[in-house]
């Protein structure tokens, strides 16, 4: 990888966000507007209003004597650099002018500064609210008081180092704020790959993906975030805490599994020591078409059950297919649909198929054991334009989803995951749950979704919506993500991988008990007992 | 898996523990005379006392009206039959007489019953040790009192069913008393199989496998134990937890992972979910031997790291190695050494490799990615027949223990696991300890040492200690563990697949830090408030 950093001034994030940039093209919006009822509208982007920073001079001074003054923020366009995630809401509030934002922000040079201003936020009661990227798209940065007089963003990005390197071992560790690139780029040094590519990789951080659960798009390949921790430095009120001496161990439950997905609310991640892999030396892409959604969850099922699944796979439904094609305006002019139709398929479903390999022949034997797998599957293979698209598209959604705001959609994703034999019931809840919420006279919703992340077991369940934004556009989505909510727990897992924050906490118990919330918070009473990491997260306001 | 399950009437166990039927062939005595000092010896076996009960007779009454009078066992013989576990100290402990037994012994015959006896033991105050198949070498099935006043075995062997089935997403739900052997019979009706072959597989069960986070010899193919646990069925002195509900999730720390290890000590697993493969069609279990043990690790750390492991990876170390070839009468005639040396191999380290397919392309394919992982790197191939009699002999370790302690022999094993470039360092340390504690003017130890269990960023050390015992046969194993758990400490896990039991209780502050102990706590008293559940394990006397 060698991918340049993409690193904004965050002071002029909130540009970006609400900011142009992406066009759709012509035929994008012909689609649009045949097929969900979109209607050419202006939209307006109001000031966002900052509030003065209540944080008392007292804890104020306190900061700024452990990380020097220049590193406590206290004017407005910094601490709204730092206000909440990037979900649809988050990127409503910015254009209209409702954002929650925090009283300061620390910027902590390393470890050690972390753990000292979480003590000086449990002296003085300030709420504190570990800070990466900030590509939550589930609320989990936003700077709630939950209670507290004050509550204070915790910029992690100077924590930017690679620690340590173990050749031997294939184990680097990096400070929590390293962002995907970063990482990448530090670790390519001495040939070396973190395999980590989630859609938010661009800007988010190591110590987000590991409070998180991250997974990335090359999960096939190189497995989920939490597979690739081996040990964790963790910064919490009851001092700092150390977890990890092996790859694998029976002593005891595995505590690294109860800080992984924390979401900051037991404790601030400021180092991980992560498995890495040699950087791959041949790599490829392909694309192929499948007929039908049951054909395509076979294919995928098949390589995740029987083995040869490469380093990445990823299923889109027919409407999804339909999506992708038609926002890069090759859908409408019909040169796609016609050359399926020809080859006889009636409901096409993209399948993207990616193989790295050591060496030449590596990958070729890894291509092969795949095709062997999808032996007797019929399928038309558009070849590796269509999959070098998408590898180098593939961090490009967000963009994209600004520019569908620009012109008046709603434009949201929600993901899930559930086992084999459920998988379609799942999908089709879900579904229906979307088109009954978002469907009016004037409005059809699009709700498209793939699969890109397949266990023995089971899939994830990636959904992305479509639909002309109404008058009342925060009740539009809230109810609509409420009835897809709802539809999924209980069915399969509230999130896959984008966490619980504060959107998903009222269905946790669904999914974990209240047994399982009890837990949760009995933890977070040991380990944060007054309440100060990341405030109203995880567990909501115990 | 065809194998037929060995179910032994519990109250004949402490014959069978400490009954003959092992022999060692003449060879092996001669080699341990000249090796280690040991001199012929009987071993007298004396009775063991067996207490009365001091289950207070509304406690029994109120579990026989739970499960029936006929399945709360108070004679002697019933309760000596789960006393305990089957550790070295253990096994002197029966044939010297001192061995904690339990005031009763439950046998319920269903989740709903557990739960309400566990309930029944909160209302009366007593404690319950769940019990499998009894396997735990480190003191985990103990029936300490630890403050209460009665404690009670809670024999889960009648929970034998294969609840669910789905072929579709291949997880299979057994209840927990399921052994090793019936669950590969009960998923082989279906050819499926769990691929799960510890030690104990022939009586261990799979509520234990979970509680213990236990690996099989298999866990280059079919993963840790964990690995393959999808769902859980957990009964609790605040009523039933169940978790999982996808493969993977970000909603929140990943519960399983606590409740997986915690060793009865949270609640009592009564139904695990796993994940199934399907049974392979084809096996092959072949030997080499590499020159010295850095060729050996060097072998097993590329297959772990580039792929092409197969199944089974089992590297001896050249003490391993010599005694396995020893203790089947084969080294002293020299047969095997003069083979070796005459091909090259100073240090002859057996390394054990074995695959398993779908068919006989499958495995083909398989053997030839390992045989290329290792081109390059001096082997002698032994072919089929050396791993094939490991594959046939892989169980037999305790038999061969009992033959061994029969005729005078302190034999025990130990594990640890930590990354590659700290496994030279860690094996040093161990075996150093081990040798300055057991070597006397009369007395030298056999230090042997394998990795059975292999990951890309580290292995497991798995030693087996022989030294002639001693006139104080528990002073000498308690001082010679001491000092190896000391030297493991800091460096690799206590425990990679034995767990904490009572025996590394004391070790597990430095492993997952005094904050990581209280974390354990503050779920233990959430869960179990009144401290029924295992009394004095994982987190000793809280």
């Amino acid at each position: 990888m060698t991918s340049t950093p993409d690193q904004i001034d965050p002071g002029l994030r909130a540009t970006w966000t609400a900011g142009g940039g992406a066009h759709l093209p012509a035929d994008a919006l012909a689609w649009l507007r045949e097929r969900t009822g979109l209607r050419p509208s202006a939209t307006p982007v109001t000031e966002v209003a900052v509030p003065e920073s209540a944080l008392p001079e007292a804890a104020r001074a306190a900061f700024a004597a452990i990380v020097g003054p220049e590193h406590v923020l206290v004017l407005g366009d910094d601490r709204l650099g730092r206000a909440g995630g990037l979900s649809y809401l988050d990127l409503l509030g910015w254009r209209g002018g409702e954002v929650v934002v925090p009283d300061a922000v620390l910027r902590p040079a390393d470890p050690g500064q972390v753990q000292s201003l979480i003590e000086s936020c449990v002296e003085h009661d300030v709420g504190l609210v570990p800070f990466g990227g900030g590509t939550s798209v589930v609320g989990g940065v936003k700077a709630l008081r939950a209670g507290k007089s004050a509550v204070v963003v915790l910029d992690l990005t100077r924590l930017d180092k690679l620690v340590a390197l173990d050749p031997v071992s294939r184990v680097a560790v990096l400070q929590a704020g390293v962002t995907g690139p970063e990482a990448e780029r530090m670790l390519g040094a001495s040939g070396h790959t973190l395999g980590h590519f989630p859609q938010s990789f661009e800007r988010a951080t190591i110590g987000g993906f590991a409070a998180t659960r991250s997974s990335g798009q090359a999960s096939a390949g190189y497995g989920r975030f939490e597979a690739m921790v081996e040990r964790l430095r963790v910064a919490t009120p009851r001092g700092e805490w150390r977890l990890g001496v092996a790859p694998a161990s029976a002593a005891g439950p595995d505590l690294r599994h109860l800080v992984v997905g924390s979401e900051g609310a037991f404790g601030v991640i400021t180092e991980v020591a992560l498995r890495v892999r040699r950087e791959p030396a041949a790599r490829r892409y392909e694309g192929f078409v499948l007929d039908g959604w049951a054909a395509g969850t076979d294919a995928v099922r098949r390589l995740a059950q029987d083995g040869g699944r490469g380093t990445v796979v990823r299923l889109s439904d027919p409407q999804e297919t339909e999506v992708g094609f038609a926002l890069k305006g090759g859908w409408k002019t019909g040169v796609v649909r016609r050359y399926l139709r020809a080859r006889g398929v009636a409901e096409p479903c993209l399948l993207v198929l990616g193989w790295e390999g050591r060496d030449k022949a590596d990958l070729a034997a890894r291509r092969r054991a795949t095709l062997r797998a999808l032996r007797g599957l019929p399928k038309v293979a558009l070849g590796t334009p269509v999959g070098e698209a998408w590898r180098h598209g593939r961090f490009a959604g967000p963009r994209q989803r600004d520019a569908l705001m620009e012109v008046g959609v709603c434009v949201e994703t929600l993901e899930t995951a559930t086992r084999w034999s459920r998988l379609d019931e799942l999908r089709e809840a879900v579904r229906t749950a979307l088109f009954d919420s978002l469907t009016t006279a004037e409005r059809t919703p699009v709700v498209a979704c793939h699969i890109s992340h397949s266990y023995e077991t089971g899939a994830s369940l990636y959904f992305t919506v479509l639909v002309p934004r109404s008058a009342d556009p925060v009740g539009q989505w809230t109810a609509a993500k409420r009835a897809a909510c709802e539809a999924i727990a209980g069915v399969g897992t509230i999130s896959h991988h984008h966490a619980v924050g504060v959107d998903h906490a009222p269905y946790l118990a669904e999914e974990i008990g209240e047994l399982g919330v009890d837990v949760l918070r009995a933890v977070k009473r040991e380990l944060d007992p007054t309440g100060v990491l990341n405030p109203g997260k995880l567990v909501g306001d115990a």
